[in-house]
């Protein structure tokens, strides 16, 4: 499919720390730069009616419903069936819409996306991917935090998803694969690491081996794969740990007069610098292995991150991401002679 | 004890990237600095012997064996029974000394330490700590490596040998303990996770809760207990990320003339950052749970390292860390009722 190819997109207007203010003006900002995006915007009336009436390819799907950030995921999903949230993932399985995004409570996202657009054929668990782009040479990371506990199996099917997610969305024709262990040979590491190395390195297209935490931030591969646990710890340090430093430098910058005349000399470059570090360019995080595009924001996103989420969204959708990853699926399950009736004919 | 107390450190003098010369410099530093400090240098006659004639309060034990970095750690300390290392934690284990330093290959002294000084009463699995310098108040971390794979009495123990070392390296009187996990709540993250939840709310004085990725950096506890996968994991990534960082920032500095004059008039106060952030300050990572002191420095280990973990060495042994730990697993024990006969009367 081409870029210029019209897709619709449905969007949680009441998603984040900050909405429906910011989700409006980054809908709007996305629209603007999409001349062939359309939005679905879900919320409440008195929000989308209004926002809808004055802008151009978008529709209010009025909702009666909002799932808040602390409520219990799966029975939220369940019990709130008018919500934002749910009847976004409902546009995407009745095929109103190609993808949904929202800046909301992530486990209901997860919870709703998984319940109600369901599973891909073959992928037995669905994982949160994302890019980190502490490097020069940005790479995904998954699982940052659907699975908890994992078998070596469902990691290798975290490489084949994320594998795709990197081709789409990094534009890396042949992604490198890693899996992320505490050394570099295949013996070592935690038992799920070694047998996970075993069948990626069997399995795998472009698997190169392990890589260690210090791997992700220097982006020595396109993807490194994980398990939930470890991937949402490595995630939150990483994102802890650069407003951390970040703003030891902004302190030092300013322990004195001179300094601060200094750092005002500086602060375009830090700027940039800061804007190369922001993961706000790349739009949040999808679930793989859902039918259908799902990708879930940060609750702090600003308007310019979901214009970025709306986008990637958008683009996603476009280059048919679900279908990239069922068909890579299927043909390891073929491969494997374990293939079940219903993936048989893709 | 107190600090002025006579204390016999011993020292590998061939451990390290950079050896012998740092690990001699170290050590002539650590002399200079503690005047009741005395060193057991081991390594080969032309390395060892030179230095000791020039130098007061320091002995050599001339071994004519080395493990090196990439030896398979079990089999060498088994193989080289005439090894810096083997020999240096035999002078612990025989009471001629009460550390054992040494930069060399982690998985020799932790094997080495672990067969030849032994387990400590009651301690099932030993592990690796270190301090994490990334905030305002640093913290302790472990287990960084030493346990891949572990059950949840494990995290336990880790939690009770890091609160004694938290007692004497950063000198907090009750150390606040946590748990790294993937959420806040007590029902949240692995079956590892939860399950070590509850145990440690139960047995760990001063456990707070589960703790995220984000509070490593932060120093939101005193204490912050894993698994060895997940904690190596974490060290890297947060070495890896300092890196990255600091060079990423460096870079922005000299992009133009007049960014490198202005860098120029900050280079004192981000010095003073670097310096406060570099881990050398703390002197490697302290093997905990065996009979003895045994702290192992990063491979890579300046002179200032060397120095800082010879003194750490020194602070730790005359402080009776393994007693405290012994003591604090002793208490649980005896608590649980799962007192063994080994651990009755101490």
């Amino acid at each position: 499919m081409s870029a210029a190819e019209r897709v619709i997109v449905a969007v949680d207007a009441m998603g984040g720390d900050h909405a429906p203010e910011v989700v409006l003006q980054g809908v709007a900002e996305a629209l603007a730069v999409d001349s062939e995006l359309v939005v679905l915007l879900t919320g409440p009336h008195d929000v989308v009616t209004p926002f809808v009436a004055s802008h151009q390819r978008i529709e209010a799907v009025v909702t009666t419903q909002v799932i808040e950030m602390g409520e219990h995921p799966a029975n939220a999903v369940r019990s709130k069936n008018d919500s934002s949230i749910v009847v976004g993932c409902r546009l995407v399985k009745d095929g109103r819409a190609a993808a949904f995004f929202s800046a909301g409570s992530t486990g209901a996202c997860m919870a709703a996306a998984t319940l109600i657009m369901g599973r891909l054929s073959g992928v037995s668990r669905p994982a949160i991917a994302t890019v980190i782009p502490a490097s020069d040479r940005p790479c995904v990371l998954l699982d940052i935090g659907a699975n908890a506990d994992v078998k070596p199996e469902n990691l290798v099917q975290f490489a084949l998803m994320g594998r795709a997610y990197a081709q789409v969305l990094l534009e890396r024709t042949e992604p490198s694969i890693g899996l992320l262990n505490i050394g570099e040979e295949p013996t070592k590491g935690s038992m799920l690491a070694q047998e996970a190395h075993s069948l990626m390195a069997a399995n795998v297209p472009g698997f190169t081996g392990n890589v260690e935490g210090r791997d992700i931030p220097l982006g020595t591969v396109d993807v490194v794969v994980t398990d939930g646990f470890t991937g949402n710890v490595a995630l939150k340090l990483l994102e802890g740990l650069s407003k951390t430093l970040l703003g030891q430098v902004k302190a030092a910058m300013t322990e004195s007069a001179l300094n601060t005349i200094a750092a005002a000399v500086l602060q375009p470059s830090l700027k940039r610098l800061k804007d190369r570090l922001d993961p706000d360019m790349y739009g949040g995080a999808p679930l793989l292995g859902v039918k259908g595009v799902c990708i879930i924001g940060h609750g702090s996103s600003s308007a310019r991150a979901i214009r970025s989420g709306v986008l990637v969204s958008a683009r996603v959708a476009r280059a048919g991401l679900p279908a990239m990853i069922e068909r890579s699926v299927a043909e390891l399950q073929a491969e494997q002679g374990t293939l079940s009736p219903g993936v048989a004919n893709v």
